[in-house]
């Protein structure tokens, strides 16, 4: 059998790497450690060969679909979370009322402009808490800027004017994150610089590393704006925005037609989704592990945030199922609101204030369901240092980047001097290609790297139960 | 503004890490270290802003497809492949005429069988290098097995059968190449131990971590077997094989009924494809950069290699366009032939052995386009300390696992005591879900994942190409 052998030998080489996972997971470890990285290994185990949220996020998002607060499927995915997380056996399960925005877009915008006889038909879609155009819509120049500075300059000039802003993401910056948070001043404050010089509306180039179709809604406000200033505002995909702009070189004063019906209805009442398996020996300190429930209303919210959502559940069912005991609660919760207002985060911290809940930290999963990277911590120097030693037991799951940064919308209000808040970190490439469009759905999301998500967070929550209290308390 | 400056506030407080990425490139480290940090940042600017190769994916994969060797795809892609190089403005660009082997699929496969008074079709395709059933098919029963072992065991059981083996991945490995290494014996040998039994046909679990409706096909070897014992082989979807396995344990005695006219035709001529940049100081002195040709026949060979074959020419590319001349040899090698002989491999080593070409290192992509994790070295250990000594340098772009390990197929012939050579490792979650089927195609790729290769290959030669073969001559 020479020749199999040769070709096996072939196969194999490429295929392992010498060095066994399992090896590569207790090298140079303490004892105490050993044992630690045998219960995240078996955390990782569970996950991947008995994972449950694959089939959660099929079911969230399939069956219910985008979710936006205050719309009926808000309201059946709180109705899903609260059984699903009956199901799991957590100890205890409640709904808090929250009363949250209710935007609706109504019907499907239109936009349009002719060049050289030829229309063009241009995706848009309203931006959250938009006003309406007028019922047949409005028609005018188009001043592109890059900036809300440039925009700030032109002042009066834009009067009867939509203002364009077309700053394009940084691609070169390998966290696609940073790349957005370079731009989305554009999309938040476009219309609030613009509505108060009298311009007649404001798009927005998408929000997206790529060039494409799809138009990527997210929320604006109009700040201290008075009412009758708001104008109305959208976002435009990045292929027709490089279109435009091309257009507009050629021809300045082409008029912009554009239409949509969106409006903000009074607040609606809906719920925070919360569970908890208690804790064994302090159960009065929490830990808490979240995702938001509510996503916009173009496509299903499959990674934004339904990833979030099954893999904070599962973090729990991972602990019930390797009977890992916590010694403080674990608490779910599957937060509302988080797209358009994050009312569900400031009830959920303001109860606990109310309440005098002692959290001892939490993480939060609202980057996507991509392959592991890491952790970004907001924590005092101590618990940041206590977390960034567990580096060696992480590793061996490709969490590399433990750094100190932001943790999420939906935990930050929990923020304190002793609280060790935690933001998931998986890769964030794909993230933008589907954030916000009708093309965040379930087919999106791989069922190995939704799973590694769910047991990289359990691992660290095991660490911070295990380790984090009695660091915490020591600290002056 | 308060309320823009709330709502801003937290979209960026979650959007940024407040590390900026220009702090975390160049943070501790030396002069020297400033300088290479600046180029390779550098080297990424460009793949991500103004990168070709997600262009000449698009082009290869749309407009020739599948390449199998020997077929006239492959004959295009070659010719595709030394245009491409010339357009390029490698200094020097050649072919290396190889015969390869030929194989060819014939009609699509059919399979099925009948239980409880219902026909179920199964999706099979014949395994690489397979011969065909008689013409009329292969009707047996069924003997289900884990391993080559059990089957051997089996021994004059199985005649007149058909051999299934069942042994799925490990999915809790972590790296899914380990477990397609842990089951991809069943695929190569399994037909070379039945047929020596007497079997009738074996049929393969498909080589995936998931559970899917394609068959994934992939190279076989009948051995030191004599022709009049070479049957039948196929792999058959994940998820039929669950169900057949099912079907038997109710229906022992089922009949599977299987068909398919493949047949290996004589060798074929066919080429590599050759382009380099000559080095400015040590021309003598030879880096490889590559990926395979060849694919498959079912798909359009996205992943498996044209993401490879792409990434090894814009390294020359970001070469070129960001003015780095390197002082050795850059060579581009298109291997042909690696999926089912990697004759191409075994001819470009006969060559450069019989000119005495000094092949110093050589990096080969060929475990698909996804985003990268680091590299996998196999050199002697003073190279590899060399190697691992520049994380600090690579870790801001995700390369993190620098470790010793397997290169690839069509590089390692070039092994030697003095060579360095590198497999580049992307992430390897996604990996077997399209692996030699009808899905490897464009779509599959993430343009910023793709030029994330790139850029980590170019990264790597450039600090390859500075330092390793002073370091080499050092060595004893």
């Amino acid at each position: 059998m020479k020749k199999i052998t040769f070709i096996l030998a072939a196969s194999i080489f490429f295929a392992c790497n010498p060095k066994e996972e399992s090896t590569k997971t207790t090298l140079g470890l303490s004892s105490q450690e050993k044992v630690d990285s045998t219960n995240i290994k078996q955390l990782y185990n569970s996950a991947l060969t008995d994972g449950q949220s694959y089939e959660w996020l099929r079911d969230l998002t399939s069956n219910i679909g985008g979710r936006l607060s205050g719309s009926p499927e808000a309201q059946q995915a709180v109705e899903w979370g609260e059984a699903l997380m009956k199901e799991v056996g957590l100890d205890s399960v409640w709904l808090q009322p929250v009363m949250v925005p209710h935007w609706v877009r109504g019907e499907k915008e239109v936009a349009n402009y002719t060049i050289n006889g030829q229309k063009k038909n241009v995706p848009i879609a309203a931006l959250g808490f938009s006003v309406a155009t007028p019922k047949n819509g409005v028609t005018a120049e188009v001043i592109e800027v890059k900036s809300l500075e440039e925009a700030e300059k032109l002042g009066d000039q834009m009067k009867g004017k939509i203002v364009f802003f077309n700053r394009p993401f940084d691609n070169s910056l390998i966290n696609t994150f940073q790349a957005y948070g370079g731009c989305v001043d554009q999309r938040v404050g476009g219309a609030a610089v613009c509505g108060k010089y009298g311009a007649k509306g404001v798009i927005v180039r998408s929000m997206t590393n790529g060039v494409d179709d799809y138009p990527h809604t997210g929320t604006m406000s109009y700040g201290d704006l008075p009412e009758e200033q708001y104008i109305p505002t959208a976002a435009i995909s990045s292929r027709a925005a490089n279109i435009l702009s091309e257009d507009l070189k050629n021809n300045p004063t082409l008029q912009f037609y554009f239409k949509q019906s969106c409006e903000t209805l009074p607040d609606a009442p809906s719920f925070n989704v919360v569970g908890e398996i208690r804790g064994s020996e302090t159960p009065e300190n929490i830990m808490v592990v979240g995702g938001h429930l509510d996503s916009w209303d173009l496509a299903d919210g499959a990674h934004d945030d339904g990833t979030g959502i099954v893999q904070s559940l599962e973090v729990a069912y991972l602990f019930k199922k390797n009977n890992i005991k916590p010694k403080n609660t674990l608490r779910v919760v599957f937060f509302m609101n988080e797209e358009n207002g994050t009312r569900g985060a400031k009830k959920y911290a303001e109860l606990a204030k109310l309440n005098s809940e002692n959290h001892i930290g939490g993480i939060e999963s609202d980057a996507g369901g991509h392959t592991p990277r890491g952790f970004s911590i907001d924590a005092n120097s101590s618990n940041t240092a206590l977390l960034q030693s567990w580096k060696k037991l992480l590793s061996p799951y490709g969490l590399h980047d433990i750094d100190k940064g932001g943790s999420g919308a939906d935990i930050s209000p929990l923020k304190g001097e002793t609280v060790t808040l935690v933001g998931y970190r998986p890769d964030s490439q794909r993230y933008f290609d589907y954030h916000h469009t009708t093309i965040d759905t379930f087919d999106k999301v791989n069922k190995r790297e939704l799973e590694l998500g769910s047991a990289s967070m359990a691992s660290l929550l095991y660490l911070m139960d295990k380790y984090l209290y009695s660091n915490t308390i020591v600290k002056p």
